[in-house]
């Protein structure tokens, strides 16, 4: 029998809308119309003016027939463009593609064809690789240029900059929420472990969702000033973009991470909050004194995640004027998903105890509805004990639609009815998890993951390799470095400087070996390479 | 032509959950389970006993019979029963209906009648009118009594009392997560100032979004410590208990509100944030010296609702130590959905300014979709000119599904794909929304109309004044003329010609009141003033 709360009780347009983080921004400009949204050097945005250059850029692209399903990627640093991109985009009903700045031609042009990309925005910084990228490809694909005064220049690869197809949009046209909250909103291609770079699809529901995620973990208040240390093409700026609009606050840009713009934004910009890798905090702690600037006692906020920051990063930090928040997540879920929830008694903990606390990845988002370290076979959780290694899964509505164009990755990713991150870790007695192998294979240098079987497929490719295995070395400065292993083929010979530069002529910097041995492998019976083997060998050199 | 994002990028139990905030409190536990979560004088529970005592009550109702879609009543005061009710009664499929302790016992039963209440959970200080209310229905409904070693005593109705019922349930138990977020979470009738009250219907999704609307429209950090001033059976306490249960916060009761316990609950249980009606502003402001107490600078943020607080309320609660947020909304809407959000530029202005600004109603809750003030028959926003009157609309998430069993009260108040709340106001040049009367409590005087608000806030103005009410009282010439009843302060007086006076100098003269009466108010058992009492009474003079 149906229950009464069951009839005429029905969805309708008064009671039920998708969910979506597009009306953050209406909201935002309607209320704090005069508050700055972005700056960028000497430009400043307010957010009536930031919502009116979204619109502007949703009646633009629609006008060169961008509509519902799209996909219109982007290339460019942390500048204003970026960041109205976010909404600009899905306001036609498209879906945005942020691409790595870092990777080479031959992956942007795998990416554009893959995610069948009908408009390209490229910051004029990066022309030659997306000359080179276009080039390859089969289509034609249109560009906007972004010509940023403030950038290093570059050539132009398209008659109309960012600002004049700004100008062809009519900032009063009508915009479209989406009918559904499943809808795509963005696309972020994995670096792929394995293969080609696989194309994770993020929906509006999961989108507004994560933005208030960020919000409940880290306590932020109404109006912070955010600065964009971490790559805003990076898990869709792990979805601050979103987060800011919905709480009004302060977009500050930064084409360039440098420890002196990074303090010279805090003191002057009254900056709040900031995220970024390890990297991040290396280099502000190893800032010369003449980079540095005085925040008059304020603390500021910083959200980090990738490896573990080891106990002297933290205090420096802490000394710095920097409170440091853990989080742990994947591009499948839409950035962060984990979080070191803090408790306040650990403040009375000695410094290390308190760094080795920090260093756990933590507990669920409060938007991710499930996070378990278990059996990979059974999916059955590992006792809660600090040491029994399982394979991390996660399940809620901040874990991605799937794989674009590849059902098979999807259903593995998806098998269990968990998602199956691909990391290893454990389960502490008090319900925090901490991860132990990052994953088998990547490597994190820089913030950037790096694959090691994408440079073994690169080093095979040298005529003198016979073989070749690559695992991380840990390193001060980015966290950690590739290096390879190499067996030479027996009547040949090649120098360390030889491989490193044949990788560089094929490779994206960020993942050139910084190390190359010689040598034998060491291999399991049935012929596998053993690289827990060299990856201890590796951290002993 | 389907896009690929459409394409085998379909839900999953991986990727999609249903909104629900029962998960809130299963992470509280899990993640701070030593935190207190509840205090009620001497007794203290911590989350992971909360969490223990929810599954408890849920496991409990299960072996009583109850399931999907049954409705389960309580009427208690602000104890923790009544806080773990709005996790332990959904937890089983059930919708929870918080009565309010104030109503009379023919509309208990009624509400227990219409809404097929399957159990019933009362604090036996209610007894007298719950056993005649009982005595009233055609069937017999099982109560479990609440027998508060605090409260006043009463008989009991039941061989069982709460503490015992939770000793029938099994803390181990599964719990439903709700298979649709659109299911039922909560019954809560409207005091229908009218006819009988009407049953409205919350669902899982909407009371998910407005726990989060709180913390967004307040700033509420991490685990706040926070006051019950406000009645729990209010709307679900605004959805605070779900809010609290997301932030790990602390829940401290109170049976009662009186001064003396609200200023020791703040300074001995370090209680951050509250909410009230402007009574207990009234409360605390004419609160003795031996009542106060001080709080050591500490700043307390109090969220008020219903009328404007009077310039001179939101001074004096100022220099007590209380921040005030103005928040409006209805039953329909899950308590709270519109703010007057703030700008730091205001806290420049003059005490009078700020305070005619914060009694404006505001802006929508980011979680609420839609908010106009529109033409009630052509649904078409009136000009944002601060002077059109028109009816204030509300589209979103966090409108109700719609009234139990009643089609027609539904359909109307849905008509046009808006809520009409019934409320008019007007919109100022900035957006934000300020109500003027209700529909029904506005005044037509010579054609002209006149808000009751309007002159009720100016008759706060006069020093001697401590309460005040204005409705309409048939004129043979005006049609209406506006009647004030006013309740002076203890050791004040006034005449009714001084009172008029003091309009005349601060209104138009045809809003100046025609009559004023002397007296204590007539209110509802949610403290708002009951006009249609007074209405009759001005009818009568």
């Amino acid at each position: 029998m149906a229950s009464a709360y069951d009839t005429d009780l029905d969805k309708n347009p008064a009671n039920h809308v998708p969910l979506s983080p597009l009306g953050f921004l209406e909201r935002a400009a309607a209320v704090y119309p005069d508050r700055l949204s972005v700056v960028h050097g000497k430009t400043r945005f307010t957010w009536s003016q930031t919502y009116a250059r979204c619109r502007r850029l949703a009646s633009a692209l629609k006008r060169r027939g961008i509509a519902k399903g799209d996909t219109v990627a982007i290339m460019a640093p942390n500048v204003p463009a970026m960041v109205e991109a976010h909404f600009g985009i899905p306001m036609t009903g498209a879906v945005m593609n942020a691409l790595n700045y870092r990777l080479d031609a031959q992956t942007i042009a795998f990416i554009l064809e893959h995610g069948e990309a009908k408009l390209l925005i490229a910051d004029t910084e990066y022309s030659p690789v997306v000359k080179e990228a276009l080039a390859l490809l089969k289509r034609k694909i249109p560009v906007v240029d972004i010509v940023d005064a403030i950038g290093p220049g570059g050539e132009r690869l398209s008659e109309i900059d960012y600002e004049a197809f700004l100008g062809e949009g009519d900032p009063d046209a009508a915009w479209e929420h989406p009918a559904d909250e499943w809808q795509a909103i963005a696309l972020n291609y994995t670096s792929g472990t394995t293969g080609n770079p696989k194309g994770v699809v993020y929906h509006h529901r999961g989108a507004y969702l994560n933005a208030l995620g960020n919000i409940l973990v880290w306590s932020l208040p109404s109006k912070p000033t955010y600065l964009w240390t971490l790559p805003l093409f990076h898990c869709n700026g792990w979805c601050f973009p979103w987060t800011l609009a919905a709480l009004a606050g302060t977009n500050v840009c930064l084409r360039r991470v440098e420890a002196k713009a990074v303090f010279d934004a805090i003191a002057d910009e009254g900056v709040t909050h900031l995220c970024g890798a390890p990297i991040v905090m290396g280099l502000l702690l190893n800032a010369r004194p003449d980079q540095k600037r005085d925040f008059g006692g304020r603390r500021i906020k910083m959200m980090t995640a990738a490896s573990a920051p080891p106990a002297a990063v933290i205090e420096g930090m802490e000394r710095l004027g920097f409170d440091i928040t853990h989080v742990y997540g994947l591009t499948e879920v839409y950035g962060p998903a984990v979080v070191c929830a803090w408790h306040e008694e650990w403040n009375a903990l000695p410094p290390e105890e308190r760094a080795r606390i920090k260093a756990r990845q933590g507990v669920r988002y409060p938007v991710l509805e499930g996070l378990m370290v278990a059996d990979a076979a059974t999916l059955k959780p590992v006792p809660a004990d600090g040491k029994t290694i399982g394979e991390v899964f996660m399940r809620g509505n901040i874990v991605m639609k799937g794989y674009l164009k590849n059902r098979q990755a999807t259903d593995e990713a998806f098998a269990g009815g968990w998602f199956r991150t691909g990391d290893l870790g454990v389960c502490h007695e008090d319900g925090y998890i901490e991860l132990k192998d990052r994953s088998k294979d990547i490597i994190i240098s820089g913030g950037e993951n790096v694959s090691t079987i994408e440079i073994e497929g690169i080093l095979y490719r040298h005529p003198a390799v016979l073989e070749a295995a690559v695992v991380a070395r840990p390193d001060g400065k980015w966290g950690e470095t590739p290096c390879a292993f190499v067996t030479l083929k027996e009547g040949t010979a090649a120098t360390a400087e030889e491989i490193i530069a044949f990788c560089r002529e094929n490779m994206a910097g960020f993942k050139v070996p910084r190390t190359v041995v010689f040598g034998p492998l060491a291999k399991t019976s049935t012929g596998k390479i053993r690289k827990y083997v060299l990856r201890e060998k590796a951290r002993a050199l």
